[in-house]
């Protein structure tokens, strides 16, 4: 599938932190998209966004200036209808924004006030709607026997908002691990699974495959724990003292603009 | 210290869902520590309650008809005042109940929204006063560079409420240690530090000691890490299933009540 040249290498792409941040684009990205697409690098989204269907990303997409189909972009939600099909799960709790509902349409699911007993109980970033009572449901749920699974919809830990640093989806699946004694099916960044998926979708093996993200733990590290090269951009969530741990990423660059030169310099030969 | 016959061990008693469940007495439990009083047991109310201040908790006891002195009562916030006192720490951010401040009239507090360094976050049960913006401050504080400590009052996971179980304190802990990258010092059950203050305090060794308690995790599984004897009641937050996990208690009473004749049976010879 891997065409010559410039393209030896197929390409996972973080969005929220790299392509853009919030609503604002990341100077020369879209320039190094258009790079990515002339020289025909095989390449895939990889979000851990649960805040609004794929739909309204792809949306999204456009509204910035870029396009991308459907079958680019990886979701944890879309990831988990998958997984929840294949395990025989049917009824499920979800929480996660109203919007993100639609990509589950092939689950039955409860309203959060129900009695009735579900197979799993998912978790997504419901960012400033959580509050006790909320979460204390989910745990609730989770302490019901037989006990339901606990999906997570990606382990991101935080991320950058217009008001600083911002608890993501993983804090809060922690809280419910602790509390309900049990562990998360974790569909989306940084399991092992998500990344296997994707590469099957692009056709190629871990060591023809590369990782672009803002997040040293979620995206480099455990893309490089599944034998993808990670790359750190220093935009996003991106920190001076990520470098300072054990990860050590393939490459560092200033942010995804510098992807095509450093491209050209390191891989194309 | 102690005293020859039935008094051979002390007791280390934990309070809610052992005395009383929430403002409720459990059956039989005055005449019970009215029976400690006269074979004049050691003993130690330890409790992980961080909702209200040790002076509170004495003028709960007399409102149910028994009481206690201040020193026959150890609290996670007495602790912790003490362990921050201990490690030079001056500057602390409270996550604990308006009331429960009082208990740390001797360390200086920001108020949460404030700006200022501190050197320690305290992370107690604010039950259903948690939110988003309250978990995420505590988090952004603990992302400030030198980091702060984490200090938990206790590591309780949840209660029985009146409206079915309910997240204490130890899910949230959970939360900002894997969001913040770090490890709370644990001030209160189950840490063994709580323990070992506990028997100072009582003057006696772990294997002249028993805890009983209602959370087969925080209190009889705890103590049993500290070679304290651990009874087990099925009052509080008990459920069958807690008996079917690794941790096997010294013994399981139906409540407080039974205490003095078991201790009679087995423990008076």
């Amino acid at each position: 599938m891997l065409a010559n040249g410039t393209a030896r290498y197929a390409l996972l792409i973080d969005l929220d932190g790299v392509i853009y941040q919030g609503d604002r684009l990341v100077a020369g990205a879209i320039e190094a998209l258009d790079w990515i697409k002339r020289q025909r690098v095989p390449h895939l989204f990889v979000t851990n966004t649960t805040s609004r269907p794929r739909a309204a990303l792809l949306e999204k997409f456009e509204t910035l200036g870029f396009s991308a189909s459907a079958d680019e972009v990886m979701t944890p939600a879309i990831a988990a209808t998958q997984w929840l099909a294949n395990h025989g799960m049917q009824k499920a709790a979800l929480f996660v924004p109203p919007a993100t509902v639609q990509d589950f349409s092939r689950v039955d699911t409860v309203t959060l006030d129900s009695d009735a007993a579900v197979d799993a109980v998912v978790i997504g970033d419901l960012g400033e709607a959580w509050d006790f009572r909320l979460l204390n449901r989910a745990f609730q749920m989770l302490m019901r026997d037989p006990q339901p699974c606990l999906v997570a919809l990606g382990m991101t830990r935080y991320w950058r908002g217009k008001n600083g640093l911002q608890l993501d989806v993983a804090p809060f699946v922690k809280a419910l691990e602790h509390a309900a004694s049990c562990e998360a099916i974790v569909v989306g960044k940084p399991a092992q699974g998500f990344f296997d998926a994707a590469l099957e979708i692009l056709g190629v093996s871990a060591e023809r495959a590369l990782m672009i993200g803002d997040d040293i733990v979620g995206d480099v590290g455990a893309a490089q724990r599944c034998g993808i090269r990670g790359i750190q951009v220093k935009t996003g969530k991106f920190r001076d003292s990520d470098l300072d741990g054990e990860i050590e990423p393939f490459a560092v660059l200033d942010s995804f603009a510098d992807l095509p030169a450093w491209w050209e310099r390191t891989l194309s030969t």
